[in-house]
């Protein structure tokens, strides 16, 4: 509470440092990028702290009214006007190759670092700035995918953050009905997952005894969740999302003997490569266990978000698989109306399309050798167990063009996440249940089938071409 | 709250990745240097989660448990085994030479840090971790005095801690009688400047309205002060310590214009250099200022811990100061006996001595320039004026030891902390009040006087030893 | 927080209670008043305390599943069962006429308090109870109104809530955005006079730096408000509730001086008539001066909610008030269409109505000698002053039919506050603004000539009856 | 946290209040019973509620300024001045005799409860009022035991406060090394069983895992508790209180099965004979329960204060129990010197006084066939059991002369509390286990005997008597 009573009196020292500077007040000019950047070389140079405290406090506002263009503007000169100087480093470096000492060890590396890196730890002084440098990242982010150029820049807020953001400095928090409106609305518009239409909603995934979120919080990010993970108590592992979102489901908290996580949303896009969410899911399993201590299971429900991307590029011919025929037209049919009011025809897509996902989530790797599927190489990564495929799990009209309406469940068990973690990061093994295994050697199976198929039929073809030509 | 909850999660995935390891239980040895090293170069190949930090907190667990000659093997392991290699180093730093593009300037740079500081960002991630850390660092520091090689392992050390204790993440915080007593021994065993006996003398400095003390915390060192101030509300700015500590010296709250920062103590030796006290004074004067809207100057009484010291070096002749006969009498007469008891006595003193500690707070100057008294260069590099020299300020024992008495006041005036903290950091120009301006101009005289007198004499003597030449 | 740790404890031992008695469990029958007085004889003859608060449980919780006959014939068998007993009264009545010890009279004032006493004491011992018995009571009043009888059960609910209710256990707190959703609820459900359709309006009221909520909370009551009021900060006292609610409103904290009350909710039916308004006024005055020392005015904008009914009263002559033609003209012009749509026709209309209205807070009281408008009677009484009359301050369906559209500011002095309303408790003296007395001294002068004419109008018609008779 | 920021408004309005009334500030005459007493009437006729809360804030604050014989005549006012109206009560019981309907019983009921009770209640919305009303019972208790008139003083005192501090109002709390300074100064001073020294010994009591303090608060008294008990975890029930104090004695919470009770201390004088402790015990039953689920034990290690008192009176034959001579003797060596360094010496006086301890736990009675021993008292009428006698439980110097150094366990067995706590209050069944109960019934047949030899004796010098006549 001291807290709350101190953090005016931050914003009243930049107040006065700016005022020192004659930079508060109104009759500013409309912020550029190139004022700024004026700016950060005053902030580089000041020496008072007060004034220090204003000029980061000035910058960062400047820099949330540029444009779109202007930011732009502003990542550049960044990149470019405080990177290490090239004469620096060249001297330093010959030094060091004459003469190995630690002395000339220490210059050369410090020589290499980027004032760039003090400018961000400058800016961090500000009232709030930890929030708007993660913004200022999330921009930049936007821009790289673009903008290749912009990378060097990224590698001090990768840095900082990685420091800032150091496990030991996240907090674990229950985010409850008594949890603050202020989190809450938050909550709201991260989740990524499966979408909330509002407070009421909200309270249905919270409120009930059964309904629990956990959220990872940053000291110096206030009621800013970084992610969360929303956590059902059930009786057995479901299947379907409508299992656990449906409001008439209620188990009673002492039959409950699975938890499960449903939904996990990434907050803060500035933090993307900032490892948080794998440590998460473990201390909310070991919080959940001390808690209600008749839970056994721990697992997820989890969409399959690049199955349906990945079946059309095998269709088009762009990956290594070849679908089979069937496979082909099971895709087709689930584009074409309610083939869930349908139970023949629900059985008979499920038997040809569980074996092609179940395919799809062990073996098709990226160039790193990991799962395609993001949220497959997200929990394999984190040591849990492909356990089960649910047909017709999420039929929702999102769900079926990005899976086909498949749902996943990834299992954690206790003793096994960190040889699994272990295993996956060695050897890039994916551990699946026997059944999952199965499916995915059927698959194998019907490729292999397709295949010889498919060269058989060119083989023909050439035959009759060779037949035409012998005319 | 939920903090605490989850507090001991940390603790429960740390003990099962130590099981998982197999490293758990008693059946271990005695901790040495060499058995931790070993573990740090676990820690850095593994890749499992709950390992990691399983590793971690028993690398530090062990650490405690080091004798002080092991602690010092492990430094020095530190230094040699996780220094970057030469090697990668060289060829980094020729490619550089050769063709300074980003990309070899990014390889170069990585090459020259340390697997150290990955080390260290590793070993952060344990239960308490920060704690144990900033422990290190004291233990580290410790032996650079004597064994410079470790410099270099402080490096590391110095980024961290800079990042991690970066001004936004401190929390300022009231210390009152309502805080937790886990927090107020600590408070009790680090005052530096007017040591506490214990509990009951504590409450005097905290319980009545007019006295407050005010800390910084870290978000990650739970109960641990960092730094922390004494405050007395006051009718006027005190000239001896006394007036402060009386117990019967109440003001009425209502009454007090004068904050009194009596003393100002660091407490974790793990931090030294990294910068928190000046910003701690900005922020209490801050908040002083928004509570007691009556208050109307800010000032410290503080001692002058190296006078008694340099005056010993002055008249050993070791300094480039020549003290007036007149003051090396009175200085032995502060020795002899409780001159204080005597008015007429005092006074001659004061007139002899009070100049003279104002020409060394105000002249006498380290290598860089700045004061040698490390209060008046704390002070005065915040901003501050030297204000008033207080004759008799503090007659205890080590007070007569250390500055013969005499304390001092340094005022904080809020319009001209920045720009006086800009003149002494670019400068070094000391600030002080027309009345210490003239106390040290008197006291040159003084000097100039005794050093003619001491010229004649010499020269004298020069003549003598002529004249008996001649004879 | 170590509250909410032990809150189920009690939980725990309530069941515990029940189990002993062989009450606990699913095999319970269907609840009705019967079966709970039932339970009441053994809650006050039992002697174990964990059966007690086993008990007291129990009954509260089959109260809450009586239908509505059941909590009727429930509330008679209050009454019935469990008053003095007759004879007990009797005897130690004629005991005190006889000797009117101490003694005797200790044992005539024991013999007349109802069981019904402890018998509450009794069940507030269960978890939650507190708020089970307000809700009970709240049951009770709405029983009262059409049965007498059954207000002799309401003295002791009464006696006790004054009791626990009593103003030193009443809490004061700052309602806002970071307030728990579990709170916020609440204010949305609970506000009386201009209701909120959501999550969103309730933003609106709170979010901004220049709109606050007071509540009143109790130790026993958790999250359940007990009354709030809702506070505009605003550089004038405005005359329309749309100058409040109307979002682009915001004005600068600094630049308000007025602090607006618009709304005041009670929040409990069941703590009815024990006084918690009038004193929740004045601390959130003297909260507000504290916090906003510009602010210099503090005052309402509130409904004039009686004014329509009374108007409707006159005009069929059921009061003493004669309306004057003009002024029944006027109303009906309000009844028809948007006149505030034409600023001529809304003149002409406030100039009748205006009056009118002043007329109806200053002179129209009820039996007590207290006006009869609520609102007015607790402002009034609170000690505020009738500060001016707003014509068309809320022209929203309701308002227009409660009191056609006008709206009042009555006005906090802070140094007339307690003058006020000793007057008001005294001499039932209404203070108000020399522009409001003008007002209503203009509508008496109107109500005269009314009189008069018709007066004359009906001697004319008896004059034209006795022409008619002597034809 | 909301709390504190308010808790000075009502500083202010009482200030307010008192200001109106002209009271305020320093020209106040001394405080005496006449001028407080004057005061009390004109609060009850006060209508304004700041002068209301501003006349209590006098009272009670003139009050805490009188003297000892001030304060019994203010009781004696008390008692006198705001009795009920002796004609009203006449009245108003013969209108009731007359016709004994619910208005005339409701009329009567009102007629005899004192003023008095009104005036507490009004004197009760000050702030801090509650503490202070708490102490002016404890001044009245004081009184009440040589000068019985007061007793009637003291009902409505009780009256409110089991109204006030009812069970439901209570609030558990953990009480640690983390609590405020402010909370623990008073549970040092408070602590009234095996006292401390000062901080150091308190922080052994709470600081280790294995050593916990729990205390009652309630809302109005802030940091004050009402009663605490200190627990040590342990792996059996102790038989010494150097088993529990010994800091060398810690256990490892994980092998703990055993919490010992081993002090329980009322806090507020002015609270006597308001039930507080009894539910404290078992909630703490409960919630150690909860926490540490391998405790399997729940007992005391307690006192017997009234033992050495009883061997007295005993001794000096004014109780109906004749202790033998082998008793006296034994009683006289525990008085003598160091025996406990003697083991045979030891053991025979064990041998001795264990069965005495055993019947007058079990069988020495009050008036009301309660255990005449206090702390059994307690224990027993809570459920607990006699479960086993101490030798040389506690050699300090003021148990020796309390109890002669013998300690016992009360023992609290979850599925039995409430059948004995029952079985105790109806039938006044001393609940002990079969060793004790051993121990009684052997004392009963040495008292037997020692009366027969009485008897006999007496008979033999009557004879002897009889033959002297003879001679």
């Amino acid at each position: 509470m001291a807290t709350t009573r101190f953090s005016s009196v931050l914003s009243s020292i930049a107040e006065r440092g700016l005022s020192i500077m004659g930079l508060s007040g109104s009759g500013r000019k409309q912020a550029d990028a190139a004022g700024i950047i004026e700016l950060c070389h005053m902030l580089l140079s000041s020496k008072g702290e007060a004034s220090g405290i204003g000029l980061s406090f000035e910058i960062l506002s400047q820099y949330r009214q540029l444009d779109e263009d202007e930011k732009t503007k502003f990542f550049h000169a960044l990149g470019q006007d405080f990177s290490p100087d090239r004469d620096a480093v060249e001297s330093t470096a010959k030094a060091y190759i004459e003469l190995p000492s630690p002395r000339n060890l220490a210059a050369l590396a410090s020589a290499t670092v980027p004032v760039r890196q003090e400018l961000l730890m400058r800016l961090n002084q500000a009232p709030d700035a930890t929030r708007h440098l993660v913004n200022m990242r999330a921009d930049l982010l936007a821009r790289i995918k673009h903008d290749r150029e912009l990378e060097l820049v990224d590698r001090e807020f990768v840095q900082l953050f990685t420091s800032w953001f150091n496990r030991g400095f996240l907090e674990l928090r229950n985010i409850d009905w008594h949890t603050s409106a202020s989190i809450l609305e938050k909550i709201i518009r991260y989740e990524a997952v499966h979408g909330m239409s509002g407070w009421e909603e909200l309270r249905g995934r919270i409120d009930p005894e059964d309904r629990l979120i956990y959220g990872f919080f940053h000291p110096r990010l206030g009621d800013e969740p970084l992610i969360f993970v929303e956590v059902a108590l059930m009786e057995q592992m479901p299947g379907s999302i409508t299992d656990v979102l449906a409001s008439n489901q209620e188990t009673a908290v002492e039959a409950a003997n699975t938890a499960i996580f449903y939904s996990i949303s990434n907050c803060q896009k500035g933090l993307l490569g900032i490892p948080l969410g794998n440590f998460l899911i473990k201390q909310v399993v070991e919080d959940l266990q001390r808690n209600y201590p008749r839970l056994k299971e721990f697992a997820t429900l989890s969409p399959v978000p690049g199955f349906a991307r990945w079946l059309q590029q095998a269709r088009a011919g762009n990956g290594d698989t070849l679908l089979p025929e069937d496979t082909i037209a099971a895709i087709e049919a689930v584009g074409n109306g309610e083939w869930w009011t349908d139970e023949k025809l629900s059985r008979s897509l499920e038997k040809q399309l569980v074996p092609a996902i179940a395919w799809y989530l062990c073996e098709e790797k990226d160039s790193e050798g990991r799962p395609i599927d993001p949220v497959a190489r997200f929990h394999l990564g984190n040591g849990a167990k492909l356990e089960r495929i649910n047909w017709a799990g999420d039929i929702s009209t999102g769900a079926l063009n990005a899976s086909l309406g498949i749902m996943v469940n990834y299992r954690y068990q206790l003793d096994e996440i960190e040889r699994n973690h272990e295993q996956f990061a060695n050897s890039r093994t994916v551990v699946a249940s026997a059944s999952v295994m199965q499916s995915a050697k059927a698959f194998r199976n019907l490729i292999k089938k397709a295949d010889v198929a498919r060269k058989r039929s060119e083989a023909e073809s050439a035959e009759e071409t060779v037949e035409d030509l012998t005319v």
